[in-house]
């Protein structure tokens, strides 16, 4: 049997930790046999947990810790100061080697710090971007860059679209993804100065199917595969993206409430509704990746339930058995020469 | 009687022109009995479409010109070489003091481009922004900028905040209006280096009621009444707003017609939905005023039908009553004491 993939999960992080995520653990155990977890975090409040459930209990390690990493708090401070918070104990277990990924739904601030100083860069990575998956009309996106990179360079974009396409490629098992920028216009002229600099980059890249600039609009419609950008745009997009979505499904309900004859038809379509909608929530898709980094890092919806964090510990497997690392490494190393 | 509201019309921009162009003058014109129009453009087809209804046609003039820019064309090269085209010549009308305002629903490039070199701006503005309306929960908010100041300094974006809060004061007549700057997180410290340097300005700025930073998904929620930022940002918000509102549209009506019980409720729930629908449509709220011009230029969607022209010649009149502009040359000019 090949080796298990071991994966370093915060079981402190998130808004319903350590209960949500010590039950997605459970459940990515029982339906994948290839995943080790070692659940990081207070032993008492897990095992507390763990009691509920019945699994494979050689496959599920506590690693007690004695503090937490709250989101309010400055991210480099903490990571520096609280040595036995789950993630930097949890992070420090993947620098060594111990784990393949470590995964958490806590503070973003302390797990891009961490991810930067802690776990390390792959070498000639110049940033580790945030990429998310969103979901499109016709399936999902990967947004690269939500994450630290808010005044990026052209070079940072160049490698986000390449470290974005090896993850589409392997993780995602789209063939050739193609990759965009995004722009306010799809002329090869407009843009600001980092992509009007970025452009012709992307252009000229021989590893990637780069097919031009996308307008926001065109995001949702599922223009591009992977959509390139630095992380204050990135952001941006990400956020608008549920904020439009809640302001607008709020809309339709109150539509619905409007009339007797409209409320009759509300309780018709709900069930139908519910389950289009749901296509469309970003949680459905796990976490979002930290790549280029020396081992994979996962973040996680602050409100992760057991079922996000069960789907990206399953994604943790299939990122460790494709070896997309080593693949980023040669893309990466290539460019170096 | 006071002296009537003037506009130059441009009769040939758009998708619908000049149909629903002049459609909206002559709405506009049944209206508003303080409006003159300019319908400047090929004078038969404007004639044509005119002979259709009844309106005061002492209020209504044609300025024949035999020249159209596309939307296709280069903006600078067009507004230099079509010295006959309907929007040269109504914003030289602007310039020349025969008219108060331009509105056209043609090339946004040509109006940016035609408003600072023809029209000119307001001594001490440093650039124009273009500010449209955005729908949100509560009503609606100013976007500024949505222009051509995609690498904004932050001196233009305290401007801009000025110019926006004079607007919604005494165009939309809401009282001391807020002001927020769009970022990715709340906390002053948080930003890429423009919002940095640009928050400390609005916080000391005397003339706006600034709240502080705004997170993209507080936006359709309607968490400021005045949302600054560059116009990089200010399009992608723009435009995934659009975009995520068709795709969740398109899913809501997929997820109806996904059985005969839903298909049945979406027949009862249809027209109550239609009017919540429209009230998040961008569209009804008339045209995007590109600020701090020597004169009103307006750009309505290049989809406009005469309702929105209609709507947005009738904000003409309020904006030139309520004297905008000169209120905007008193705080401009305050400033550079």
């Amino acid at each position: 049997m090949a080796e298990l993939v071991k994966v370093a999960l915060d079981a402190m992080g998130g808004d319903n930790a350590p209960a949500e995520i010590v039950k997605g653990a459970v459940d990515a155990l029982n339906e994948n046999d290839r995943l080790k977890v070692y659940a990081v975090g207070d032993e008492t409040a897990i095992q507390t947990e763990l009691s509920k459930y019945t699994y494979d209990a050689s496959r599920l390690e506590i690693i007690h810790t004695t503090e937490v990493i709250e989101t309010a708090e400055p991210p480099v401070m903490a990571i520096r100061k609280k040595k036995d918070s789950s993630i930097v104990k949890a992070m420090t277990m993947v620098k060594n080697k111990e784990c393949d990924a470590f995964v958490s739904a806590g503070s973003s601030g302390a797990i891009l710090v961490g991810g930067q100083v802690i776990v390390g860069r792959i070498k000639g990575v110049e940033r580790p971007p945030l990429a998310p998956l969103i979901p499109t009309k016709t399936g999902v996106s990967l947004l690269v860059d939500c994450g630290a990179n808010v005044d990026a360079r052209p070079s940072f974009l160049v490698q986000f679209a390449k470290m974005g396409t090896i993850y589409m490629e392997n993780v995602l098992g789209i063939q050739n993804p193609t990759v965009a920028i995004v722009n306010i216009g799809a002329e090869e002229e407009k843009g600001n100065a980092l992509v009007k600099e970025t452009f012709p980059l992307l252009k000229s890249c021989p590893d990637i199917n780069f097919i031009g600039s996308i307008e926001a609009r065109e995001i949702p419609a599922g223009g591009a595969d992977i959509v390139v950008c630095d992380a204050f745009v990135g952001n941006v997009i990400l956020k608008l993206y549920e904020g439009v979505g809640a302001t607008l499904i709020s809309k339709v309900k109150e539509g619905m409430m409007t009339s007797l004859r409209s409320k009759i038809g509300a309780l018709l379509v709900k069930p139908a509704l519910k389950q289009t909608l749901k296509s469309f929530d970003a949680s459905e898709y796990g976490g979002a990746p930290l790549l280029g980094l020396n081992g994979l890092v996962v973040k996680t919806h602050g409100s992760s339930k057991a079922q996000e964090i069960k789907n990206t510990l399953i994604q943790c497997v299939t990122f460790k058995e494709q070896n997309i690392n080593e693949k980023i490494k040669q893309v990466i190393s290539k460019e170096e020469n």
